[in-house]
Formats: structure tokens, sequence, C-alpha cells
């Protein structure tokens, strides 16, 4: 009897399978073949929670196409400086907050091991979160029930779609300033964990902690802290602070076998070892750090070690916040609404102080397409295999020269694919297998739960009509097509870094990380909680320019931006005034 | 020059050691002897941050005493009848959660380490937080600048205060199957880790995860568990379900050096061993999973053991909070109005849902006041020796018979003190010297931080002359009264079990944790989280009569309070109808 009930459940077909639940309702499977739809509070009724209530309605009709809202806040800028200078400015900036963080489930849902809500997801952080349940273990298709039986080669992908044949640069402007801010920001939350596997991260922060800077445990951080005066430690090199050699403070970091460890830095994040241009930014936040202790100090000589470290710390998350809301996503976002780091926008919202990074949110962010051909440094031409790993680059040029050359050297597109430097393909290509192991929804799944409209066919998606008719031979079906080359390969919006996906899609996870951070709450959001109105002011004043300057020198060009203007474009040097 | 300025810091007093700053203003030292309060959104302003904004004198005016409030809750049946009748109940049950809840810092702030905010008492969970910073360690007296230079014995202190002369039962009624519920309940987020210190827990959920059901770790969790059909070990015993043995399932439980393991119970806390009515809860919510586990798996055959598993587990917290809120907490407060779990109240409200349980909340709960002077099952009185780990008990009077029991026997009254039974009298004291290691603020400061009036003097405390005189002895100053003791000698309210600071400060920290649970958010709070209507119709009835009659044989008289009506002080039996 249990033999023949067994194999009529595997007989049956999951009707999950389908996702038949539309409007973000849950489907759940009843005996072997039905299954509900819970469609609470999602704003709509019926069988598959399609049918709008009153007020679902009204918003609708109300609600604009994302592309336009994008192309307002992108041109007028007349009427934006206006705004900016106005109380306009608030309301705007709330309603960015609001409408693009309640967009993302806090508590968070599932996770890769957990399709549906469970304790075990919400309790155990070394899960990345999930925003949709994977794709149920017992579909007939790998996407479900549409597309082809077999997925297609990563490898035949990464090549066809993926690979750069000429350089295309980010038509918005940004640099490879912006491009290892993104790098070195984003790996403080996305610390996949291997070991485990890729459903799993070490960034037990879940947001913006400052682990790469300090470390993402407390055995590290107490290895690199001097443990004097809240410092952490560092090395001198010609007079100026750089993170200390592994030589001395021996902490694991990523270098290839047998590489010198006096030649290996120390820094929080131990894959920063890979690229000058983390160092850089390793460099600066490490001499910011110990600033901002010594001015702390001054105000607070009986504070101890731990206390001036951890007022510090503090600052420094601030400043990372402000930096990244003001002049990185503003950057990316290409919006002519000038964004703004203020807290007390959301005092009076219901918000959930509290973040927890997502799988999608990771996949989403492998934006190695910004990576140039090679690298301009003071003259120089340096390719990746002198870059790599070279920590003696930074000795070498120095922070103000690195800065410069970064600032003024243009980053690639990333919407529209065929933009990865060969020599990080092989990023594309785990990141395909990962998704895959992990059984990521399709696109165009995501696409709705992001309230966006699937898209009908891949000549919709791209314009690149050699790119749709191979994606159509390859997945069989839009609705089949995988979520990482969905949002790497769709169509740029025009003169944009991306596609409309990866901004919809990324804006809410990333501000809700940005804006749920404790120190955004109304119980930290306050001058004593950074020792005082001194400490406050530096975390309000933070710029990328102040970061750079207060910590160099002299003052070279700094910017997320290429020169824009001939002021900009000015060559700077040792004399130039800080 | 170094020497004379450390020797000039030591010198100069902690300005902070005063607790200059009120209304919950922050109080930052700078330089040697100054300080400065952060006032911030506290509603004051000026130096000590005493001074009211208009808003805040227009709130002031119109907030009513605590007590009034109190009367006016626990009086006047007539009118809350009505009430309870209406949407008003609704409206008041919302004003009761959001008066309560906003008092309780969410992100939380302190820890025992930490007196200040910092990343680091954010992020480690392994602390209980706190409300209020230590006491400075440079402070010239224990409890900052007034009272004596030394602190009473603790040994002298609750033999005289804390020491019962003779059994005062509690006025409200609450029984012993309250007091057991209060044990067992809090020790699933009251879990101090003694290995590291009194300010550690184990109890990482921070909550109610059902950790002492369940296990609190993973590992143990796994041990736990049958593995198939979601369900958890047990023994059969006269054909009754229990938890299994020690010798069965390997788990630790504390019980006495060479106590044989075929009589220790296998249970998710360690510590349940050591009273029936723990085992006796034990097995109730222990069948109770098990029975969910059938229901759902009938709905949905397809479900593996881990699904089936991890649904049951959220039934039973959606259980657990339904029943602690409008049957026990109903008790303890003894309000007229009906309290009521509906997650849907706070939908519209600015709430935070996380929890981090407080080492206040911790020390506020020692009620072993509740204790009786020995146990009266089935006709036997039961003295200590024979009761504590004798798990057999269990067996031989059955569940029924001891829920009957329990039922009937009334606790002891809390407020007042002179009610700790000897045997557990060493627990205060061990409680007074943790809270003393831990450098807890005086009563008074956390009777401010509560929106309390701080006593005047000791014989405002209490109404027992001798204990006022032998405290004022005892502690030279009202203001250096220590937490503990303040909480658990002040006089009892009139016919309450509890005195004000208590209900006060219990309150808030009790509902922000029982609403500030995952299930309670929009998110989780629908029916396919609990695998369906079926499951959220168990959540919504749950009564501490269904959870006992539906796993019981005959149905006992049960409730949180001893028989009030002829009907419930008839006598049951095995007869006695479902």
């Amino acid at each position: 009897h249990n033999v023949i009930s067994s194999a009529l459940l595997t007989m049956s077909l999951n009707p999950c399978c389908y996702y038949p639940c539309d409007n973000g309702g849950v489907c759940v499977r009843f005996g072997t073949d039905r299954y509900e739809c819970d469609c609470t509070r999602t704003g709509y009724y019926g069988q598959n929670c399609t049918i709008p209530e009153f007020w679902t309605k009204v918003r609708l009709f109300l609600k604009p196409n994302p592309n336009i809202v994008h192309y307002i806040l992108t041109h007028f800028q007349f009427i934006w400086d206006m705004i900016n200078n106005s109380f306009l400015r608030d309301t705007f900036m709330r309603l960015v907050l609001t409408v693009r963080t309640n967009l993302i489930p806090s508590p968070p849902t599932y996770n890769s091991k957990y399709g549906y809500l469970s304790w075990e997801a919400y309790y155990n952080h070394t899960y990345y979160t999930r925003m949709l349940p994977p794709v149920p273990e017992d579909c007939p298709l790998p996407m479900g029930t549409k597309g082809k039986r077999v997925l297609p080669d990563p490898k035949m992908l990464v090549e066809r779609f993926f690979k750069r044949r000429k350089f295309r640069a980010d038509p918005q402007g940004a640099n490879l300033m912006f491009a290892f801010m993104a790098q070195h920001f984003t790996h403080q939350f996305f610390m996949t964990d291997y070991k485990l596997g890729p459903a799993f991260t070490r960034g037990l922060g879940h947001g913006v902690d400052a682990g790469n800077i300090y470390g993402e445990t407390l055995e590290r951080q107490l290895q690199l802290r001097l443990l004097k005066d809240g410092k952490m430690k560092y090395q001198l090199v010609n007079g100026e602070m750089y993170p200390p050699s592994v030589a001395d403070v021996p902490v694991y970091m990523q270098y290839p076998e047998d590489f010198p460890t006096d030649q290996q830095l120390a820094i929080g994040n131990d894959v920063f070892g890979a690229l000058p241009g983390l160092g850089m930014y390793a460099t600066l936040w490490l001499r910011e750090h110990n600033r901002v202790c010594d001015i702390l100090k001054a105000d607070h000589p009986t504070w101890d070690d731990e206390q001036l470290f951890q007022t510090a710390r503090l600052i420094i998350i601030g400043e990372i916040i402000r930096i990244v809301i003001e002049e990185y996503v503003q950057q990316l976002s290409g919006y002519h609404l000038q964004l703004k780091y203020d807290p007390a926008l959301l005092f009076k919202e219901q918000f959930q102080y509290s973040n927890r990074i997502a799988l999608e949110f990771c996949i989403l962010y492998h934006w190695h397409s910004l990576m140039p051909d090679s690298f301009l440094i003071d003259g120089d031409d340096v390719p990746y295999s002198q870059f790599f790993h070279n920590s003696s680059l930074i000795f070498h040029y120095g922070i103000e020269k690195m800065v410069d050359a970064f600032s003024r050297q243009p980053a690639g597109q990333i919407g529209g694919g065929k933009n990865f430097h060969p020599m990080i393909l092989r990023v594309s290509e785990a990141a395909t297998k990962h998704s895959r192991d992990l059984r990521l929804q399709p696109f165009n799944q995501y696409r709705k739960k992001f309230e966006l409209k699937p898209y009908a066919s891949f000549s919709e998606f791209t314009d690149d009509k050699e790119m749709a008719k191979g994606l159509e031979e390859a997945y069989g079906h839009i609705d089949a097509l995988e979520f990482y080359p969905g949002l790497m390969l769709e169509k740029a919006r025009p003169n944009a870094i991306f596609g409309e996906s990866i901004v919809e899609m990324g804006a809410p996870f990333s501000l809700k990380g940005l804006m749920g951070n404790p120190i955004s709450s109304p119980e930290y959001w306050k001058p004593s909680t950074f020792g005082g109105q001194k400490g406050f002011d530096i975390v309000n004043k933070a710029t990328l320019k102040r970061l750079v300057c207060l910590n160099t020198k002299w003052c070279p060009y700094v910017a997320y931006h290429v020169p824009r203007t001939k002021e900009e474009a000015r060559p700077r040097q040792p004399s130039t005034e800080l």
C-alpha cells in the first residue's frame, strides 16, 4: 500500500511548479495535486490572487510605469535643481525610501533550504535569505514547467553573451573609483562561505557593519586592533600610514601560495589583497579610523581603548552610509534628485530597523563589467597580470596618485551584456552554476515579485537580435530565462549603466540595508552615539573627498565619475592645496 | 607629566556617577570632570533634560497616574464587560500594546560590557541587553554617589526581608498551574550561561522560540526529533505519550549525579528535569506538537519530515503566545479588559518585530514566592524533598491529576516580600550577588526610566515599618536601594500579586517579546505560514484547556487561577467528558 501511494505521490505533479499564485501570493500544496494561494494582504484575491481589491485598483491606476519614473528622475535638471533646494527634496527622498524598501520582506522569509516560513530560516543567520523560494525539487523541468529539459551550458552562455568584445564605457560616467568602491563596500556583506556552499554567508552582520575594515569575527578584529587609543594597527612607509603586513599581524589573507608575508597587507576582509584598488580603500578607511580616534580622545581623555574604538567604528559606519547614499548611489542612479542620508525621514514611517542579505542581491551585484581592460596610473598602463595581488603598487604610487588615476578612468557599462573582461569571465560562469544549484526561480518570476511586467519575448528583453535569437534557442521560452543572465543581459536603459531590472530590484535591497542599519534608528541616531556633536558632525559632513583629502598629503581629483568639467579635468599634483 | 595627568583623572569624579540626565537623556563624559546630556527625542531639553517641550507638557498633563490606570483596569467589571463586547476592546488592547512596548528600546542598546552604544553590543547576541548602562566603574560609592560605602550582606537581606514566615496566597488567585507556566515559559529565553557569567545567555533566540520544547541548539533539536512525520521522540507509558528517557535519547539533562538515566526525561531545556511541574508542561507540549503533525500530514501528504516539523513548530509558537497573552498575562494583570492576541492591531503602528532579552527582565522575573510550602496532589502532601527531580510523579499520577491538583492549589503572593520558601532562598541571594557584580543602577533610576515617580523614602516604598527601618539602615538612602530587592520588597498593590514596579516594568518587556516575535509580523501572520487555514485555526483557538484536554484521556479542572465558581470547584475524574 505504501509503495503504491508513494508512486502516486511521485507521479502527480506539484502544482506549485506552475507558479500559480500572482502578486506575492504564497503557494501551498494540499493533498497530492491541489494547491491554495494565500493572498493575505497582497491586495488581491481569487484562487490565484489575480483579482485586485478596490484600493489596489486605485493604486494601480495611479502607479506610474517605472521607466517613466526613471525618465523623470534623470531628466528636467532645471526643475530638480529647484526641488533640491526646497522642502520637496525631503518629500521625494522619503518617497524613494518608502516605495523601494516596502518591497523587501522584513522580518526575512525564505532561504536556500527553506522554501516556506520557518523558525530555523528566521533564526539561522548563516544563510543568505531569499525573496522567492527555490524552484520545488520535484518539478518536471529545471525552471518549473516551461523551457527546455536541460539548461544551456554555462561556458557557452558566458562566452557568447557575457564576454567583452570591445570595452564599452558606462554612459553615466562611473569610474574605477566607483568600481572599487562597489567591490570594497559590498564585500562587507557579500561574504559567501564556500566551505558551506553558495547558500551561506560568513557576513553575519548582514549589512553595513564595516567588517571589511575591522574583520568579520571578534578574533580577527582583536588581531587587527592596536588596543591603544581605539586605533587599528598600521605600518608607516615614507611617513605615511598603511595597513600592517601579514608578517607583523598574522591574520589569514587570500594571496597566492608562497606570496611573501611581508608583502601581504593585513586587512579586515581576507580577499582584499587581491586588487590594489581594494588596498587603497582599506588604507583610506584605516587612516580615517585612526584620525577619528585622535579627535575622540581629545574630547574624552578618560575613555578607554574599547570605548574609543567602538565609538570610532560607529562614526565610520555612519560615514560609509552617507558616502554610499549621497555619492555612490547618486552616481549609479543618475537621478537629478539630490539624494540625502537623513534617518529622520523615516522616523514617522513604518520601517523595520533590521536587515538580512538576500542571495538574489548577491547574485545581482555581479558587476564585473565595470572592470577596464587595463589600469592607467600615473602614465603607466598596468595589465591585470601586474595588478592582481600586487599590493606594492599602493606604496609605489601612493594613495593620492591612485585615487587620481582611478577617478579619471571610466568603468564599463553593465546593461546589455558582452562587456565582461575575459580575465573575470569565470566569475560569471560560477554565478550561473551557483544560481542553478540553488534553484533560483526564473527571471520573469522576479520581475513580477518586484512589480515589473514580465517580458513577453526575448526580443522585448534585448535589442541585440543575435542575442535574442541565441537565448531563445538556449532557453526555449522567455519564462525559463534564468535570473542571473536575465539581469546581466537585459538591454540597458538609454544612456544608462544598467537595464531596468538591476535598478528596480537592486535599489530596494540596497536602501533597505542602508536605512535598516541600527545607527539609522531613532534609538541610535543622536550625537551621544558618536561621542558628541563633534563625532556626529563627522558623520554628517562625510564625503568621498573628505575621506581622501583629510588623509592624504595632497588632494587629487576624486569622485565616482570621470571628470565632467574643465576644473575637474585639471591635472593635480603634490602642490595642490588641501 | 603622564603620571600627574593620570592622577588628576583618577581624582576627578566621573560626573555621570550623579546620574545627572533625566528623562532618558544620555550622559557623556567630556574632558575629566564635564558631562553633557544628550536629550535628543526625549521631549525635554536643558543641561539635564529636565525642561519639557510644549507637547511633552501636554502629554504629561494628560497622562494618568499608573496606579489610577491600574485601578480602573481592575475595577468597574460592568463597564469592561460592555467594552469587551464592542470595538473598544481592540482600541484599548492596541493602546495597552503601544504604550507598554514604546518603553523598550529597539534596536537594543547597552549590555553588561558596554554602557554606551556600540556595534558589538548590537551584534553580539550572547549578552542579555540592558535598559540602563551599568553604574560607571569609577564611582565613589557602589550605587553611584549615594548610600553606604558597603552594600548590605546578601545573606542578611534575604533572611530578613525575603524569607517566608507564613505562606501568603496571591490575592488574585494565581495557582501552581500558573507558577509552573511562568517557569516553563520564561526559561526558553532566560537561559543564563553560567559558564560565561550572569551577563550572558544561551537563549540566542531572545524570545518565544519554543527552544524549551525543541532544544535551543540545532544539535539538541535533531537528537530530540523522531525525524519522521515532523514528530518529536517520545515514550509510551500505559499507552500514553511522555518525553523519552535520557537512556533512549542521550541529551544532557541537569539531574543529580548518579540519577539513573532511564528515570531522566529528555526535554528541550536541560533544567526541566528539576520539577515535575515542568515535566508536566513538557509532556503536554510534546503531545500537542505530535498531534499537530498528524493534522498537518493529513492535509499535506507530500510534505517531508522537515516541513511538517517546522510548520508544527510555528503553530506551537503561535499557541504559546496566544495562551500567554489571553490567559496567563490576563491572570497576572487582574485586568477586566479582556486581553487579545491579535497581531493585526499593530499593523498600522510603528513597531519593531525583533526582540532582545534584557538582564533587567530576567532579574525582575524571579518570582519564586509563587512556590507553595508543599505540593498537594490527589490527596497526597508532597514535600520539596520528594518533588525535586522526581519525574516518576508524572507517571504515577498522570497528567490529568497533576493538572487538576496544580490548578486548585494557590500560588504565593510576590509583592511585599517575606514570602520566599526557605528551600529556594539561595536563588534570591544569587540574584542579589549577580545584580551587584553586573553593577545594576539603583531601583529609583529604573523607576524614572519607566516613567514612574522615584520613591522619596523607604516608608513610601513599603508599608512594613520594620522593613522600612531595616532597609534604611542597610542602604542609607532610598536612591541607593538596589534594583532586585526594590522589585521584590515593594509594597503590593491592594489585593494584588505584585507591587507597582514589577507590573509597570515587566509588562513592557513581556509584551514587546510576545508581539515582537516574527510570527506576529504582517509578513508571517497569514494562514499559509501555519500550513493553511486549519493550522491557523489551531493557533487562533488555542487555550490552556484545549492544550490539556485535547491531549489527555479526561478533562481535569484547568486554569491559571484557583476555582472561583462552584462549577470550577466541582471534583473531576476519569469519567468527566472531554
